[in-house]
């Protein structure tokens, strides 16, 4: 498994790239909106008060301004599509032709990152079809199926907790909760999770709110897709188990979602438009079938990877595209029953698992360490672990994203998801 | 079945109770703090200017003039309680003294209610042991056990959709969303739901917060809690069939919850502090234990009708105290393994049912209609209804709740909380 190239650890923000997040830096300790650059943030702010926005009208870069002042990026989100692109083109050929002002310039080793966002909702996804084909069964409590039938006709989701979203590398302190001490419906006992987990996954923000009451048909899903970033859903399997009849995972999810802290806009992300791995059987309800031609999911590449002791080990490695139900299916269903969507509403792919395996036979593609245990997969080096298999105090979790082009070759890249387990207080 | 006295329609709004709201009127549009009194509403803007708050400190008064004088009551909730009682003390006397100047009186009737605070988390409790009861089995899909395990060692919670919560009257446009034509794992099909429902629950805003990767001790609980609306939590009861398995209510809840719109405060409440009607067996863990006396629930009396084609029913009544899980065990569990807890977050109790019966032994105190499909009681008029004894386009509910004294006597009440249902779009 060879993990992302090199060079992704130095400068996944290229010119095709240019993501959006919110910094404060020893020069303005006040967050404010930032693209980046090589190893540059570049103030927007800043960038918005130096140059002039000769966009279709004065209004318009008036408005493109004005939303760059402000500390989140929610403002800006909410802008036209059309509008946001200008933006991009022109930071694009300034920096071609090295008219970014220089003071409008931060060394990224001298930025703070905070949350891109004010995220009002945040809803997880469960629509991996092999994760759901390692997972299932003991966390449905039942015997008779494996994935349970409506799974194949509506994608699988729940609402999570907006308050535990926090950006990388916050520490996750090791959660207490009830768990059942003899496997399921023994004896209830409270302590800390003796089964922590990470799960691999994406997560996008939503630009285009649709209105309470409203849905929105497939062919605009992108629309309302400002960008994403690599997310990961920590889990204790162990509170999961007990706490999952009848009402789904609340505790067991609650006490940490980190994401990745810049944002890759749906601009940068469309020339990876592809078809998913999957095709879908059953066909999907008219409502979420993709309109016009196969390149409804997106390819980016994915890796896991544990430091445990101060060594780096390549856990596992996946792709988007792997989805059974892509972002576009998943965001058509969300709104479909009137809930609304807002701006800075944040969604969660589900974990996000592969059919692969190593010369051994071996799954390399697991998303997760819940799925190491359900399959009997060693996952090197956790065989000899203290939690069964689970994450240690100390450990942490680094998740990587990246496009490439077709030649194989890196085109930008999402910066680390990453977080390290503090020992239960 | 007697519903509240008429004089609650009139008058709930008491010296006792001095309830919480935003608002807006002819005379000023942004909406604004109030509380409410009789058939008029108090401008707390207006008050905190006109009248002077010599609490402990200058400092202090200024705290809470300044709190009243948002567009939400969230900083005025999260002040210190001695604060918020002093401020309630003043609007007491200056209402015994005629001191309340009359430009800051609005009639009600010329008032316009909005959301009273800004929330970032809306969870939902599932902990009447009567509910629980008369609706397990199907939607767990299990024939082993009605109510599972893990139901009785930790108060049963899922995270519920923030931006479909909206304030009374606000109509509910009846969701379309995918369900099994012929019962669980039947053909599934994608319409308009045709098993609507309301449940009668109660909701209470946070005030003090909880820091994320914190807990707090039950016996600081009552603090975290602003005060009390009621709540009707609308489902699809053929969607939630259908999405349940395995991650619990979705869009099933996700297109509306009603809550009514004046918040009673937990100093009007306090008065009727009660024991819990069940006796919890197994005993809670030690952290869920409420310490000292036997007053861990509230005495909240509380009725549902509906009004179909123009005349109106009454269905059910129950009480706050029925819960098995108090409010003060639910809030502690909620915050237990440190999702944090922030200013303004909603905290649904769950449906609230009861076990009595009229005088032919009829279920007098179900919560929902889905209890009365489930338990084969037919709630008047709905015997007749189109949708199997669901709600039809065009019905309101109406939930209402008060407390008496000793001598059974109303001393308080919540108003309404209501809503009508559209068809389908």
């Amino acid at each position: 498994m060879s993990g992302p190239p090199p060079i992704l650890n130095q400068a996944p923000f290229t010119l095709e790239n240019l993501p959006y997040g919110v910094i404060s830096s020893s020069q303005n300790s006040t967050p404010h909106c930032a693209t980046a650059i090589g190893i540059h943030a570049i103030d927007l702010c800043k960038y918005a008060e130096t140059r002039e926005f000769n966009f279709d009208s004065v209004k318009d870069g008036q408005l493109v301004a004005n939303a760059l002042k402000q500390s989140t990026l929610n403002e800006f989100a909410a802008l036209p599509a059309k509008l946001r692109q200008q933006l991009r083109s022109k930071i694009q050929d300034d920096l071609r032709q090295g008219m970014v002002p220089i003071k409008c310039l931060v060394p990224l080793s001298d930025v703070k990152m905070h949350l891109p966002m004010k995220t009002g909702g945040y809803s997880d996804f469960y629509t991996s079809l092999e994760h759901c084909q390692n997972c299932s069964g003991e966390m449905t409590s039942s015997k008779t199926f494996n994935i349970p039938k409506n799974w194949f006709y509506a994608p699988s989701v729940y609402n999570s907790r907006v308050s535990s979203v926090v950006p990388t590398p916050t520490d996750i302190r090791r959660p207490k909760g009830v768990y059942f001490k003899d496997g399921m419906d023994g004896t209830p006992e409270y302590g800390p999770s003796q089964k922590l987990d990470f799960e691999l996954e994406m997560g996008y923000f939503i630009s285009k709110p649709v209105p309470y009451g409203e849905r929105m048909p497939i062919a605009s899903a992108k629309e309302h897709i400002f960008g994403f970033v690599l997310l990961n859903d920590w889990s204790a399997r162990d509170h999961q188990l007990f706490e999952m009849r009848p009402l789904g995972p609340f505790h067991s999810k609650g006490f940490g979602t980190s994401i990745s802290n810049w944002i890759v806009p749906m601009e940068a992300l469309e020339p990876y438009s592809c078809s998913p791995k999957n095709v879908q059987d059953p066909p999907p309800f008219e409502h979420l079938t993709w309109p016009g031609k196969a390149d409804g999911a997106l390819d980016i590449k994915l890796s896991i990877k544990l430091v445990r002791n101060g060594k780096t080990h390549e856990l596992s490695k996946s792709n988007l595209k792997y989805l059974y139900w892509t972002p576009y299916q998943q965001l058509t269903h969300h709104a479909g029953a009137g809930c609304g969507m807002e701006t800075g509403d944040l969604i969660g792919t589900g974990t996000i698992s592969g059919s692969g395996t190593d010369s051994q036979g071996r799954k390399t593609e697991l998303g997760c360490l819940y799925e190491a245990e359900r399959t009997k997969t060693d996952v090197v080096p956790l065989e000899n672990a203290k939690y069964n298999g689970y994450l240690e105090d100390g450990d942490e979790i680094v998740l990587e994203g990246w496009c490439e082009d077709a030649e194989g070759k890196v085109v930008l890249g999402f910066g680390e998801c990453r977080g390290k387990i503090l020992p239960a207080n």
